[in-house]
């Protein structure tokens, strides 16, 4: 088990009706700023719900927040905020609408003006960032709980990343009852983006960490449970609440404590995202098999792991095994459509090198070894033609 | 699944020579107050590890805090903070130090100088607390990662809790290292003591929460795999590690998110230690078997998954498969060398009316349903007999 530091100040108001306690959290008489993307919030009662809860303080709002959040836009809220006296910033939203602000709350002070430098300093120099807090919308990312952000630079389309824990939400509001508005790809989306998030802090190798991988498999066992119930039962208030707490839980840096990371998965579909326009969701479904196959003999003994625990795989040899277990996951995924070829999404061979040129470009050792190059890139998406 | 709040500050350095970390934790200058309880953090190293981390602040030394922490040492410990303008204050130790240090901190800036009313009214006038830390030695409480504290007045042997937001550790280092030296004895007290944390906020009735029972089951499972193996692999330290991690999630509110809780076995089991000095740890594993067998028809369905997921019993009727579990967990304790019965610790039947007494005394209804009356606590402990 690998040492670690784990820190985690979000405050997490769950369940029921809860958007109504921001009347309790926030004191009066504050100018806040509601930052969203688009229309859902306002057709689904979200956003009329959060109005009726700010009474007593002075509320703006900024929209039009984008899926894989722009800078550009970014850049123009922080002149909103500082321009109408802003001192408190609550992101109505999914992922990109909380990372977003994440940015927005870090740039308003950064004493630099440059702000892209926060993104290509993975926010090392930040040294003060406006409070805000999130009323989740979509369960998928679990930036309601984290201190992460990705933010995209329309102009070169260059997508970065950065921390800091001076960007964690005060507060996250989840009611699971706002998800059930949701078109059912999201959900999709969700559930695979959360499964692959716990599959890069657990599928890499075997350091003893007891906790850490029974958490893990907790959660892929809680996403398969649901994923099975959660199209074929759509007002299932409690199936809803176990993917919401399972999106969260998924990337709030607990189960990572004590345990290597691999995020190959992730970083190859980035790039499916960038050149292809591909939902995040939907690379990493084709993706992750592709890491899984090329990849088995290094993360063979934590495949057998998976297989025994989260699929009941006990039968045959050890290829067999692996065999299986991947089979299983892949079989999840098309059980909530979710692709797992590139077949599916318009895509052939051509598709590939451009990525692999990126790759080479880029000189990038990816996975928990740094044992995947770009050769080994293109194998892993040859695998999914 | 039930609505639920969650908020845990508490920043953790875990993992090998983490005391060191104090150093770059505490800025220099301070003058820090180290509460601890005996002399073992002198002859284990731990103090002297603290100590050199701490070079540069003035450092001051309080000890003598008692297992079962006694009010009136506490307060002398308030007025040692105040003759020597204390600014900060480091508790090293095991659970009962921590918890003298949460009442300390929490004295130290109580307006109403009757400082028994913080117990007295479960912490809901403390409005500032001192900043602390902790270097914690003996897993079992989770002490060190939550806001809950157990004091002890001495003059009348009343054991009374409190709970503040403010009373969270700033910081907790747990290097699994320094647990090599405890008795076998504390390890075995500790083992029981966070199965019995996870079983109260886990063996109750079903609410469809499939991440916070999974997680109840990881930590019940990882106590079972390392239970089985410390006595025999004494200088293992992963084991050390999973069990040292395990105790601090056991009751870091995260696992109680959602469901209900009982809490029986601890009120139960805190009078035996009150009434006949028995350790805690011992109390726990002999009134939770009690209470297994007497509930088992309200906690059949808990007691069957627990069965299924944590000890693999699938097979025979269903009252078989509750025996089975309930055999299991008495197996187990006993396996660690904890006791199940007070014969073994030379109580027989005149033991019990005193506590039955005192329940009816207080007119209490313990349990996830209100349903263990004084009748029922009567039965527990016969049972265990």
């Amino acid at each position: 088990m690998y040492n670690f530091q784990y820190y985690n100040p979000t405050k997490i108001f769950f369940g029921k009706d809860q958007i109504k306690e921001l009347d309790n959290i926030l004191p009066k008489g504050k100018r806040i700023m509601i930052v969203y993307g688009g229309g859902s919030i306002k057709t689904n009662g979200v956003l009329s719900q959060v109005e009726e809860a700010l009474k007593g303080n002075e509320v703006f709002f900024f929209s039009g927040i984008e899926p894989n959040p722009h800078y550009e836009t970014c850049i123009k809220c922080v002149e909103e905020l500082k321009n109408n006296g802003i001192d408190f910033v609550l992101a109505v939203g999914g992922g990109s609408v909380i990372d977003a602000t994440k940015f927005i709350v870090a740039a308003f002070y950064y004493e630099n003006k440059n702000y892209w430098e926060i993104l290509e300093t993975n926010g090392k120099y930040i040294k003060k960032a406006m409070p805000f807090g999130t009323v989740l919308t979509l369960p998928a990312t679990g930036s309601e709980m984290n201190s992460g952000s990705v933010i995209t630079k329309k102009e070169t389309l260059e997508k970065r990343a950065f921390h800091s824990q001076l960007c964690f939400p005060q507060f996250s509001i989840l009611d699971p009852q706002v998800t059930f508005s949701l078109p059912d790809k999201q959900i999709t989306n969700g559930i695979v983006d959360t499964f692959v998030h716990v599959i890069e802090q657990y599928l890499t190798y075997n350091v003893d960490n007891q906790i850490g991988d029974r958490f893990s498999e907790s959660i892929l066992s809680t996403l398969i449970y649901c994923g099975e119930r959660v199209f074929l039962d759509k007002t299932n208030y409690d199936i809803r609440a176990n993917l919401m707490w399972a999106a969260t839980l998924g990337l709030n840096g607990l189960i990572a404590c004590g345990s290597p990371e691999d995020w190959a998965t992730h970083m190859i579909g980035h790039e499916l995202t960038a050149f292809y326009n591909l939902d995040h969701g939907v690379t990493l479904s084709i993706v992750l098999i592709g890491v899984m196959n090329i990849m088995k003999e290094e993360k063979k003994d934590k495949i057998l792991q998976m297989g025994e625990r989260v699929f009941n795989i006990y039968e045959g040899t050890i290829q067999e095994r692996i065999e299986k277990t991947i089979y299983a996951t892949e079989s999840f995924f098309k059980q909530i459509n979710s692709p797992t070829r590139l077949c599916e999404v318009g895509l052939d061979e051509k598709a590939i090198e451009p990525i692999v040129k990126r790759m080479l470009d880029r000189n990038w050792s990816l996975g928990e070894n740094g044992t995947i190059n770009y050769e080994k890139v293109r194998l892993i998406l040859e695998d999914r033609l």
